[in-house]
């Protein structure tokens, strides 16, 4: 069909966070009898994240990304289980454990904390689980900051094993939050426009990225950061493939630019530099093998990903 | 380029809110003396809003999107100015009036006050008004019910000309909400996917949606609630375009997706019906010559668009 030629089933399993083998189950968000069931059965397994980071069982030499409740209570002190979903038939939740165990969590032998985004590079888990603890984090940090009411002021509680949180007081519900953020390349015949942020590893370029805000298209908000960052003119937008990023909450919507200006002039608030790299240069840098040492974010984050169909896909 | 051929440089006119003409300049939003000498400009432009319903003027038989200073003044309290642009050169803003002003306001000889949709429908303003009016009213919604710090109960300032709120308390930051939503056609050879909500005018099918969730690709969330509504499962999924739904704060990506099977269980939560519509049966629904008066929703909502792309488009 034609709708569909050129069109991946999914994404890249390189790609952290999102390929999701989970089966989210809705409806039993709200089934209070099915999931007390869950939540106590031998079967159910929990995500435990401390202080935003995830706390792994380690024995054997061997991490291990789940608890049993047993086992997750042994932690210290719990948040209320959110629903995951099911993975491999079994269900999965997410449990924040109080800060104030971080640092004696840190000093047991049969645990490792590891922050998510080494997590994501290091590969270690299947990209499964890894999409399942992207979205635990997620969860559980958007439920760490809105433990208010935004409309009334009045503490909040949780409602439907997770996914929402109510306001008993003006009756408001509020949902965990999804911000999306276009991430993009400008393209010029042969060459792509890349940036570095100040906060950047040296050497390291990368695509350029920004909040979309209320009223905008994806279209829109691609050209409005472009021109934003570097005072360049782009055209005609095409929508590339999306990643779920939890840090915090963000959707990363993956873009290419058709470039209309070239003249750089940077937004010095949100960029140390950009320049114009040629398709050649872009797989030096993808590669490893930049004559100046210039490096590419890593498989794990889409930026990679948009560079590699830039030097693959010869327009 | 191959990479842009057949890719639109922007969205159809008839697409409402979502031909922009409005030029963020996000550096001024920081910028106080500007702002403070624009707001008191004879250049200044007001979109004034009052209880989620857009105020306009009228005189001589003619709608007047936006008032001066002034005559903003004249309607009642107002809230704080939000900056959201330059439209033609002018700095244009956005104002709440207070909601006990509203019945007032109806009376008023000189003004008239029609609800967003009505306007979207009726084509009463140019694209990029509607843009703008529909920004104004995500960002004024927004406002109203985010005043409160969701970290810790305190109430929050207005900042950055309305782009943030700031709490004092905590000093946590927090910016507009945008909901991501999937709307989209399962496809299957010359048939497609359509439902009907319980809330729809009689005889109305549209295509299926709901909001993303934390964790999901836009292409996860397209399959996910596409098996959660009608319990067919999908393939491939094609981007085709989104719009900025300011009812409250949405995008709407609409996608198009290989379906996989076709006996469908509707979630009756959801769904009223859903059934199968071959090409011909949708090309007669959009013209409004259906057999059986099925009838699609209106040319200002992408949905609309997305059938179109199915009967052009042939497969």
């Amino acid at each position: 069909m034609v709708f569909f030629d050129n069109v991946a089933l999914g994404p890249s399993p390189e790609l952290g966070f999102a390929t999701a083998s989970l089966e989210r189950d809705a409806w039993r968000r709200d089934d209070q009898d099915w999931l007390k069931q869950a939540i106590g059965s031998h079967e159910a397994r929990f995500i435990a994240i401390c202080k935003d980071t995830p706390v792994l069982g380690f024995a054997g030499g061997v991490l291990q990304p789940v608890f049993t409740l047993g086992a997750a209570k042994d932690l210290g002190s719990l948040g209320e289980p959110l629903f995951l979903g099911l993975e491999n038939a079994r269900p999965l939740f997410a449990v924040d454990v109080a800060a104030g165990h971080f640092d004696e969590l840190k000093l047991r032998d049969d645990l490792k904390l590891i922050d998510m985004r080494s997590m994501a590079m290091q590969g270690l888990f299947t990209p499964g689980l890894l999409n399942a603890i992207g979205t635990a984090k997620a969860m559980l940090t958007w439920h760490a900051r809105h433990g208010f009411c935004s409309n009334c002021g009045t503490a909040s509680v949780v409602a439907s094993a997770g996914w929402k949180r109510r306001c008993e007081a003006c009756k408001s519900e509020h949902f965990p939050r999804t911000d999306p953020v276009v991430i993009m390349l400008a393209i010029r015949g042969d060459e792509c426009l890349m940036g570095r942020a100040p906060q950047f590893p040296e050497g390291r370029y990368s695509c350029l990225a920004g909040f979309m805000e209320p009223g905008e298209t994806i279209e829109d908000a691609v050209r409005r950061e472009i021109l934003e960052e570097t005072g360049v003119r782009t055209g005609r937008v095409r929508y590339l493939e999306a990643q779920p990023w939890p840090f915090p909450g963000s959707l990363m919507i993956g873009c290419l630019a058709e470039a209309l200006s070239t003249e750089i002039t940077i937004d010095a608030n949100e960029l140390a530099d950009a320049r114009w790299f040629t398709r050649e240069e872009v797989r030096q840098v993808l590669q490893g093998q930049h004559p100046k040492d210039i490096t590419a974010p890593p498989r794990m984050a889409i930026a990679n990903h948009i560079m590699q169909v830039f030097v693959d896909r010869a327009g």
